[in-house]
């Protein structure tokens, strides 16, 4: 008889989380009620704002209470339903949490249609991160075509995205990521025109070099150093996009500012912060073009799928802190 | 016969300026060539940023080499021309430097008519600080009316006037000043809704009394503590101008960035930076609607004049980072 799995929150971490921060539970697999209906969670989506859920206080969704199932986007199968709008076997996108089946009254959840590309790609470049990337790029860092875009964590679910995006727009594009090999990646296989090592302990002057007439629009991921050296390159009139800050989601020290941000007033620039899902009236849009531009070939979708079930959740979400993924850290339930 | 006096930089100081970073030395007085003209320099004006183009490397303007005479605005009266634009007995504002007497080609020179305020208010009001309160506040932080705008520094000379320029406009305006007599000032006289005293050691519970709704437009002109206050307080869609941080200009430790600026992502908001000279082909738009709200008693010009000649530029200088002015410093030389 199966069982409902689940990973709670046991205590509010200091740094990365630790087992001791998670609560393993198996439940009975609930039965909806009316207007309800019954998913089996596939896929888990494994992403950096989890760690921000994780803190006390409100972020811009409220945090994960303690003794409660930890928040996670997921892809699943409908097994049951008292729900109209939702037929068994149908595939669903949705907040499910970190387990194996849930109960949804349909809020927030979006039938997929697995035909058109694998499961997991629709928690990457067809979900979440697209749209992350789509927005975030088009409405708010508003390139135009032959200026400089830079993306850090480029080799991260998102920012794989927003770089082909950018390329796709006629922008020249350079990508900040971890280490040679994902460097050779975003260059080689996704058509960056430069990619640049944050560890290789010279940041700035390889910004300064693949970055010369300065960057238009920075799209960040990271925070930090990566931030204060992007700022100290921005072209007049620039526009960083505030997508994330993965580089302080587990510092024990606090987060830290920005030191230069007053480069924003030598360059008349911005930093904008923006939400995914403050756009979902517009999600058809973002879908269309994104699945468009993956048939054409412009786009090309990268999921790293953890397999093993869902006893691998507390080290597969350590694997996004270490930046072990290239594209979007997906765990196989 | 008259000389010319100069203070010219010596050193570049390492936090407040001492008297050994300021060279005093005394010319001849200049003649002006063929297409230039001679100023006797009258007020010079006292800004913050003056502090910042003592240090080395680039802001929105070049640093003042050592041994130069010290950059610095000011209104003078032409006293001999070989420029058909310029008349002898024409009062002119320019960046005339920290000295008596100045010749110019006329570039970023305008005659101002003394006749409809005194000189001083042509530094302050109808001059820089009411030029940058004018397109900061209404170009860059775009307020609706009902809306909350916040402002720092609100008893200095540009924030003096975006406070009043946001009540103008049909907004609920808090100001930020240092001491309770200030705070006094602002409400009394400029008609604030409200101020709180960033010494009392309690502004974030200060600025919630006050912005209960949150705050839509923050006019920073001090960064720091300051800045991370308004930042944890914003409404959702907040514009930050940012204007200056004179709280950060003598800092010895490095500047300091807002740790909390993910809150810009929290609450979709921006940070923007500007220069108010970019504006230039748009003064006379600035100039006229000020002028007019002065002339309607609707907006109170405030200079805060020392007198004594250029031998008190040392230390009127420093009375700024104490927070000593109340409106536009201005020095009579």
């Amino acid at each position: 008889m199966p069982v409902n799995a689940q990973y709670r929150l046991a205590a509010r971490p200091s740094g990365l989380p630790k087992d001791d921060d998670w609560q393993y539970t198996e439940d009975a697999v609930p039965s909806p009620g009316d207007g309800r209906f019954l998913v089996e969670v596939q896929y888990l989506s494994l992403d950096p704002a989890m760690r921000t859920w994780m803190n006390p206080g409100r972020s811009y969704v409220p945090p994960v209470g303690i003794g409660e199932v930890m928040r996670a986007a997921g892809i699943g199968t409908v097994v049951e339903s008292n729900h109209a709008g939702f037929k068994p076997g149908q595939s669903v996108f949705g907040t499910f949490g970190v387990q194996n089946f849930a109960v949804s009254d349909g809020q927030g959840v979006q039938v997929v249609d697995t035909s058109l590309a694998p499961a997991p790609t629709f928690l990457g470049t067809l979900g979440i991160s697209g749209i992350t990337a789509y927005f975030g790029l088009f409405d708010v860092g508003r390139p135009e075509p032959g200026q400089t875009v830079v993306v850090s964590a480029a080799a991260g679910s998102v920012g794989i995205v927003t770089g082909q995006l950018a390329k796709i727009h006629g922008c020249r594009v350079v990508g900040i990521a971890g280490g040679p090999d994902k460097c050779r990646t975003l260059v080689e296989e996704y058509g960056f025109d430069a990619a640049v090592d944050h560890r290789a302990g010279n940041l700035r002057a390889d910004l300064k070099e693949h970055a010369p007439d300065g960057i238009d629009v920075f799209f960040d991921n990271v925070g930090g150093a990566v931030l204060e050296a992007a700022l100290a390159r921005l072209a007049r009139g620039a526009r960083i996009v505030l997508s994330g800050a993965v580089s302080q989601y587990n510092s024990t020290e606090g987060p830290r500012g920005p030191a230069n941000y007053m480069q924003l007033l030598v360059q008349r620039a911005s930093m904008t912060g923006f939400v995914f899902s403050d756009y979902a009236d517009r999600y058809p849009e973002a879908i269309e073009a994104l699945a468009g531009w993956v048939r054409e070939g412009k786009l090309k979708t990268r999921e790293d799928v953890v397999t093993g079930g869902i006893s691998k959740f507390p080290e597969t979400l350590l694997k996004l802190f270490r930046g072990e993924n290239t594209g979007k850290l997906v765990l196989a339930l």
